[in-house]
């Protein structure tokens, strides 16, 4: 890739994030679209802007309320996970900016001055050698005592990012403990999920086991248990049933409409009740739908209480008085066997995967590792087609391979954009079709969470674009040119991984751009957002709720976003000292991502679960990875360049090592278990444990008209559980 | 070493063997000799021999009263440790007996009807092949089909250690569960240990602090706390005045008995004030010691008030008024910073390491690591002198080096005893110098506890042994004639292994000989003791108390006793295959080593402390690591035979580590800490939490007009920290 397609690149990047901007100040202006640009406040019953109408607003007022609002208002808005997601973005822009208040101002001239520069540079990409590669590490001479700068500037990134990441680990720490100390009530803080109870020895009920097991142990603080049941049959029955409800409600919606539009009298709504609506008898809709409705209700209460009582399973939710005796028990040791009476902290309600709760533990371990192997074969199969790929985008490739297109690339214009993009086309669609994948897989794991699941997706989705992307397309990129050397000794992987990086320097340059001008362009804007809803409000939606699905923002979705961030982490670590020009590039996708996901998690995203910065260790984790990679990458590259001091290098990543060993042992647990002290202060509200323990009963068990003792059969009470005991 | 000479081994041994015994029969009869021969019956106030008197007593009788033990006696005279040893005794003893049931009448005749053997087997040992390498694989030719049968029994071994090891921790698991569930109050069951007590802010004191802490998380169950004190000063002083007092006894009884024995108004003994009592002036003793008695009592009183009140570090003990409670609370995260507030179960008060409770966190973790390199630098460097002896003590290489010794090694006698002795006598001395060194460094890690630090100990001497005795011995022997090999490729160490075992099987068959047949008659007859004993007694025991002292019997040691039998374990599983006589030898070792060892352990060692079985876990998977050090070197000799189904030991040694992983997920936690429905039963007698509270306070600190408020300092209680809180 050359100077001038770079500059094509960026320009066209910058153009489309303008007119991104242009638009999102033109749209969210209109009142009609507050429901796209404004969900989160409207939900939360706020006014959509503080104290000014729509029309006289500043279209840019949005970056003084992002720039302006506290983290406590986030934490307020948001809950305390997207405060982590910023604390992570600020400490990346931190690192990023310290370094490059060092490294621009002095390596640059140190690299654009080596006179020696093209003539000895050993890097691959002589052909396309340009302006750019001068500014970068490529450009001083093997042996040269110039290096030494390079060193120190290693040196002085790795320290910032500990100085800044202790920092970090801290505070997220204080933020975790603000938010657990909190003198409310949360349900999960008095619940423990229990899984692995043995089979019930006798007559013994499920429930009475688990009762008298815990009244034996817990005889003061226990509360009472609930049994996790087999939910098939009555969630089917339970959907079934809210679908005729909402079907009903449009079909009302339909008739009273008709009745304002022409006839008086209106026009019942009718519906065929076959196969999707198209076949079968036609009959009136409201009428049909009533029926069904008082049809399935007795048959929903039959199914309610058979399910309590029958098909209870081996994995209960125990509730305890107070939250020490709760986050005390979910760290100890229940039974002498681990594989029995497993006990660990209960997830938000909202979030459990009941599903996953019943599986056994040898299982759950056994599809751990099957997980493993299988994410392990997707990471290394994917490097195939992506390497291709990376290869194949070349123009000169193209051009050498499919002939016919000769006459289309030479025309300059398509030229240019072509190169310009094609590469990174192809790099962000076979990235876009992953993340599914891997959430089902973390599904599969047996985990009972829904965050767990994000961050266990979340990690398999790092490793994957580091490895695919990164190493894939830097390698890939001159693999054909030095396959053979690769084949005679595999342990030249990291030489050839930094003889190739200046080479390709700008493609990342020209990716970064491209993932925060367009990816944050779209982002702030909503368009695609903003046009399905309004061609749903349009076409499909009749009544009320039907509106507010459509518009319904859903979460900052963590298990593609951070590894998305932590790619560009990567990239901008590993070329901050090789191309300290990435440096800018990588500040203005933090500040921008900063900014506008401010603004975005202050309006926008409503979050699906709270798992008080539980997403931080891992966050921490993958960017002291990525510290290391760029650690190992300039051993390699100062090898690569024959400087003999490049060992100097060694006692930097043994202490890398050190400071995750250490920041791992003094933060980590906390973050897997509640800390007894926090646990221990006083609650402001008076406890309604009966309150607590409704927030857990899945709504298709939990009907309108439900009596207290229907639930004596699967959710114990602990005057009953006295008895057994 | 050829057959002649490991007979002579082997019958001067058993000659020896049998003069033990003898002498044991002999000596164990005679009264004056019953503390030597029943200290553990005597200490508990028990006969020594149950319904008997000594002159008509069977001189065997004890062996029928060691196979008529149950573990309950065990248990009930020696503690869970001991039985939990007997366990491990007798599992290994069960994999042996069913391997040699199977082994010994296929394997032998296979190996011995081998034809082709001497010609074509590339063991190194041609040159002293002997008879009993007949009975070995080495005989059976490279690629033939008989190696089926070795490799099956490769598989029957390693199934029938699965079953056993598998019943075996089962069994510990619940000797474990019973004894902690026992309704006896046991003082360590009810306190927890806290360690990295972050310093006090202000006016508190530590005190203070620790119980306003505990006082606010643990309301109801916070008994009282003991701050951990540095008692260097206080200890001093009560050595001091204990030995003073010590020395009164002994001149009051010399005084005594001088008037016995001559003048009836008797001689009082002096001595001198000087350097070791031989300079000085000369003084009465009883005056002198009298008065020094009177000077230290106060000054300890001020001494033990000062500690109590100015000498507070950052460790406590903290007492609770349930087991529950303790038991989670030694597994619960108390502060948000794994580095204060660290609480861990406390360990009896017996075997407390006061001084290495104070050590920080990141301090505990930088000794373990260094202690670590240490060890493995010893292991590394130990290497070196032990295979030069071994390859030294040939006495072709004695001749060869020391051509003086000639004509005494040549005198037919001498060059067999001195062949069959020499390298097993070098082994012996070279084991016996490292235990004291390994548990020197185990406590300098900062482990709180004296089990846990023989456990430590244990573990490394396990690995210092097979490395260096097995693998060392086995390769040493050969390494000159094949150094070269392991310069050119040192992954052919495995080979070399493989292929001079059957060279070293002779060696080891004496080796294991000699441990049983002397070192069992050595432990039975207690020769050493008796003798130490007897000397003592007559020339410098004067009081009842030095008496008791010169008989104490000490505890079994389990911190070298485990890891030399498991050398043994592994010397046996690693030939068992390769050479089957060497499991009837296992099986007398083990046999004979329960049986030894149930007679001493009912009638002769008290045990130093109890951890109810925490040897376990370590024991089990020693025996596991020898296990798949057996299939590895199986797998090796394979390969080495150009067998080519070899690789089907592979799935043997995945499914090792298979049983490792589900053995330790399943078992282990319960042996790190204690399972709370264990806890939870309920107790016999009434608690009296002072009474648990006295145990711990040291004896330098407890003297004996204590008043209660004293210990107010330190050693705070509930109804003063109430009002800290």
């Amino acid at each position: 890739m050359d100077f001038s397609s770079f500059l094509t690149s960026l320009t066209t990047s910058f153009v489309i994030f303008v007119v991104l901007m242009v638009l999102f100040a033109w749209l969210s202006g209109k009142p009609g679209n507050k429901v796209v640009y404004y969900p989160n406040r409207l939900l939360k019953g706020m006014d959509p802007f503080e104290g000014g109408n729509y029309a006289s607003r500043n279209p840019f007022s949005w970056i003084r309320e992002a720039l302006s609002s506290s983290e406590q208002d986030v934490i307020a808005v948001s809950g305390v996970d997207t405060a982590v997601y910023f604390v992570f973005l600020s400490t990346v822009l931190g690192i990023l900016v310290l370094s490059g208040i060092v490294l621009l101002p002095v390596l640059l001239p140190v690299a654009i001055t080596a006179k020696t520069a093209t003539a000895s540079s050993n890097t691959t990409s002589n052909g396309t050698f340009s302006d750019l590669d001068k500014l970068s590490l490529g450009n001083v001479a093997d042996k040269n005592s110039r290096l030494w700068a390079f060193l120190i500037a290693t040196y002085w990134v790795s320290i910032v990012a500990y100085y800044l990441l202790w920092k970090a680990y801290k505070h997220v720490s204080a933020l975790r403990v603000a938010a657990l100390i909190s003198p409310e009530v949360r349900a999960e803080q008095f619940a423990v999920l229990v899984r692995d109870i043995p089979p019930v020895p006798g007559a013994q009920t499920m429930k009475e086991q688990v009762d008298s097991y815990f009244k034996s142990i817990y005889p003061d603080a226990f509360y009472r248990s609930m049994i996790v049941t087999n939910n098939k049959e009555v969630n089917k029955i339970y959907e079934e049933l809210e679908g005729y409800k909402k079907k009903l409600v449009r079909a009302e919606t339909i008739y009273a409409e008709s009745k304002t539009t022409g006839k008086p009298e209106g026009v019942r709504p009718t519906n065929k009740t076959g196969f999707l609506g198209l076949l079968g008898e036609k009959v009136d809709s409201i009428e049909y739908y009533s029926q069904k409705i008082s049809e399935l209700t007795p048959k929903l209460e039959v199914e309610q209480k058979a399910t309590l009582r029958d098909k209870q399973q081996a994995a209960a939710l125990v509730f305890f008085t107070n939250r020490v005796t709760a986050a005390s028990a979910a760290q100890s040791l229940h039974a002498t066997m681990l594989d029995t009476w497993n006990v660990m902290d209960a997830p938000e309600p909202r979030q459990i995967i009941w599903t996953n709760l019943t599986i056994k533990f040898f299982e759950r371990q056994i599809r751990q590792y099957i997980i493993y192997i299988i994410v392990a074969l997707t990471i290394f199969f994917y490097m195939i087609p992506i390497t291709f790929v990376s290869a194949f985008t070349t123009l000169e490739n193209l051009k050498k391979y499919l002939p016919f297109l000769k006459p289309i690339v030479n025309i300059a214009a398509i030229r240019t954009v072509l190169e310009a993009y094609l590469p990174q086309i192809a790099l962000i669609v076979f990235l876009a079709l992953l993340p599914k994948l891997l959430l089902f897989l973390s599904k599969l794991e047996g985990i009972p969470s829904q965050s767990h699941i994000e961050r266990a997706a979340s990690g398999k989705y790092f490793y994957f674009t580091v490895l695919n992307v990164f190493i894939g397309v830097t390698v890939g990129g001159t693999l054909f040119a030095t396959f053979k050397e690769i084949e005679e000794d595999p342990n030249s992987l990291l030489t050839v991984l930094a003889a190739s990086l200046p080479g390709n320097a700008t493609f990342f340059l020209t990716y970064v751009a491209l993932k925060f001008f367009v990816g944050y362009g779209l982002e702030l804007s909503r368009i695609v957002p903003l046009i399905i809803f309004h061609l749903k409000r349009k076409y499909l939606c009749k009544t009320e709720a039907e509106v507010k699905e459509a518009w319904f923002p859903g979460d900052l979705k963590y298990a593609t976003r951070v590894p998305g961030d932590m790619l560009i982490v990567t990239i901008t670590l590993c070329y901050s000292v090789i191309a300290p020009l990435i440096i800018p590039f990588g500040v203005v996708y933090f500040g921008l991502g900063w900014l506008i996901l401010r603004n975005q998690a202050l309006k926008v995203y409503v979050p699906s679960y709270e798992s008080y910065g539980r997403m931080w260790p891992h966050m921490h984790l993958r960017i002291l990875a990525a510290l290391v990679l760029y650690q190992l990458t300039m051993l390699a590259y100062f090898g690569a360049k024959k400087f003999v001091y490049a060992p100097f290098l060694v006692p930097l990543i043994i202490s890398s090592l050190i400071f995750a060993y250490v920041c791992n042992k003094k933060f980590y647990r906390f973050f897997c278990c509640p800390a007894l002290e926090v646990a221990s202060h006083e609650l402001k509200e008076t406890l309604h444990m009966e309150r607590i323990f409704r927030t857990y009963v899945p709504p298709s068990l939990c009907s309108e008209k439900v009596e207290d003792d229907r639930f004596e059969d699967a959710l114990s009470h602990v005057s009953r559980a006295g008895s057994f005991a």
